[in-house]
């Protein structure tokens, strides 16, 4: 019990934390950035670090036809002959973006196998097996689609994405057995939901609310909806100096008016919605010539579907009187609609109580950020704990979270688990 | 007479207008699209079918260091022995945009040519000499200036341009020599201002008044001046899901203000100033990612210096509470600052008589666009007629003047000519 309460010190849990980020950091495409895409020769020594690190905590080490190492911690009744079937699932995914900070998706593959190590290393059987998981594909910087690995372990990989091919034209068929895997072997990487009690990812929170608020640690209420709206505007180009004001029809001056618009709408929703432009095409751009042809794009999020879809309703009504006003030609496209995610509130009450029992104040938030668990939730109740990063950073090579605040998240993580009931 | 007459039959010039001009646009560097460039092989080919123009209209021809082609008919004075020294200049230029329109710049010099014709054909001496000029380097297209060939012929051509590289890395020096041309010559091309009674030039409007007015021609008043602001907004990236509105430091959101902001402003001056954003670029531009880091340009124009740089100063002061209320770092740049060229009253005096007398509306407007006459105002008194262009489009192959304005405008170009005294 001693060694038991000496490793639930969560300064040692966040050094040990630390030590693993900064070792799964190194491995990398790339000797001055970190780059580890899906299927590589890095996502491989990457995979071998974390199912080494599984094997020396005491866990058994397997990994599935997408790529996915597991790390199992049997549960009480499995030890005892009963195959309660039950799992507690812990995960996240170690591919990055292109040079990616060392912690999206790494901490929480970390965290697992420090929470699972916990209960590994005294003995400790517990009413659930654990499952550590250590996705591949969350980020989808290599193939066009994500969640490739979440989805066929929760049972949804759909079969026409081994066709889609990457920048080399490489399929994700050949990508998968130059890996060493087979996709026959596919379906069997599925969980039962009957078997999955829960899945539980731990995750930088890559916004600045927890910073902002002085806390270490949040809960999330629900991953994002999200909604993508491809607005084209169709003016006329024209030479900046010979045409008069009043002839004009800018497509550029249309799309200013939308991205304040759309902004406008975001602040007035109080924190249900945001709106964000990010990309603005002007075609043949130029410092003397009168936008003629302008494509935007709207990112719209909220952690409920109501307000979603309220929201881009009500922005296409705005963006409609805007080209009319403005003789525009309009074109708007959803290109996405992602529907939210709730996470499970008994879950999200489980990380609540271990947050507040590490003194922390449990605040509730949403992710605007998609996560594995989106896809996790098609095979069992959801819940995801966030860790403050320093600025909101992340996808970046300045994404931080503190030693102690991933100590504070292991240490929740583990009094979560000793507290989950399936 | 009576061949007299039949010339001045504005069909008849349109005609001819018409054959010359497609003539022309079949010179190009490439097959399927108008591109000529200064001081290539093409523009050697157009500047041979210019020079063959002219020397079958009876003109004297000659060619200066810059490659500038001239066609001289000596005036009365002149042809007595009495070297009275003074010159009418006609010009325009033959060097295109890539992917050019046919008429932008060559009706300049085809009407010139006509015109000068109709006095050669007729043995018609005049109280000045005739020069037609055709130059070589307006658009700018190959060196990073514009107006070298006009600037030398006005005697203000400027040395430090020998050292302008093009995309290949040729300097205007060696590009020139390799036309057959010895920059020690370039000081003997100027005209001298005792010489020059005045410089004309026929253009397409490249806008839409004429066409809104249903007018074939119009006199220009003077040549806009231009400033351009190049403004650089510095706000914060982030997270197109994570980071709460209230919390955004979004650079684009200032930028679409600025360019409404500008427009407005612009609206507001009754057409004294037009303004134009036609270029914004965001730093690393993603749909799921705010922007912190916009630059936008700021085209602007007016016929007088004073309407312009009162804007500018307006317009600052604007940018500046915008950023300040939107906590976004500034950095406002002038790029460009030309003065506006005026056009000689008399010469456009003598313009609108000529328009008048064709039974036409002398229409009065400013040229938003740069030209010619910029650089020639230097040496003498200027005037410019405009000709009415479809749709307003030019720097487009769908750039086009009908046979019958460019008659009307070789016929206008003509009495101008016999009504002008030095």
């Amino acid at each position: 019990m001693t060694e038991l309460m000496a490793e639930l010190d969560p300064v040692q849990l966040g050094e040990s934390a630390e030590r693993m980020i900064l070792a799964l950091g190194a491995v990398s495409a790339e000797p001055r950035r970190l780059v580890r895409r899906f299927l590589t020769p890095e996502h491989r020594r990457a995979a071998d670090l974390v199912a080494s690190w599984m094997t020396e905590a005491g866990l058994d080490v397997t990994e599935d036809a997408l790529g996915t190492v597991r790390g199992h911690w049997a549960g009480a009744g499995e030890v005892a002959g009963r195959n309660t079937g039950k799992r507690l699932l812990i995960g996240s995914h170690i591919d990055t973006v292109i040079d990616a900070g060392l912690y999206d998706g790494n901490l929480g593959v970390v965290a697992g196998i420090l929470a699972a190590r916990h209960f590994a290393k005294a003995g400790r059987r517990l009413p659930v097996a654990l499952d550590v998981l250590a996705f591949g594909d969350e980020e989808g910087v290599r193939f066009p689609a994500t969640l490739n690995s979440s989805r066929a372990a929760a049972g949804v990989f759909r079969d026409a994405a081994l066709d889609m091919t990457d920048a080399d034209g490489v399929t994700l068929r050949e990508a998968l057995v130059r890996y060493g895997k087979d996709p026959a072997d596919i379906p069997a990487a599925a969980f039962s939901p009957d078997e999955v009690a829960g899945y539980v990812e731990v995750h930088i929170e890559q916004g600045p609310v927890l910073e902002n608020r002085s806390q270490p640690l949040g809960v999330v209420t629900a991953i994002a909806g999200q909604s993508y709206l491809s607005i084209e505007l169709m003016g006329e180009a024209g030479h900046a100096g010979t045409v008069p004001m009043m002839m004009r029809r800018d497509a550029l001056g249309g799309a200013a008016e939308i991205i304040l618009q759309a902004e406008r709408m975001a602040r007035d929703t109080s924190g249900d919605v945001v709106a964000t432009v990010g990309v603005v095409n002007i075609s043949a751009a130029a410092t003397n010539v009168i936008p003629g042809h302008v494509v935007l794009i709207v990112d719209i999020r909220s952690g409920t579907d109501a307000a979603r879809l309220d929201f881009v309703e009500r922005l296409k009504t705005d963006i409609r009187a805007i080209a009319d006003r403005r003789h525009l030609g309009l074109q708007v496209t959803q290109t996405r609609n992602v529907a939210t995610t709730p996470c499970d509130p008994g879950i999200a009450g489980g990380i609540a109580a271990a947050i507040a029992a590490s003194g922390g104040e449990p605040l509730r938030l949403a992710s605007g950020a998609g996560h594995d668990g989106t896809a996790m939730a098609q095979v069992g109740p959801i819940g995801m704990m966030f860790v403050r990063c320093r600025g909101g950073v992340s996808h970046n090579p300045a994404e931080y979270a503190s030693p102690h605040d991933m100590g504070q998240a292991v240490a929740a993580l583990i009094r979560f688990i000793e507290g989950f009931r399936p």
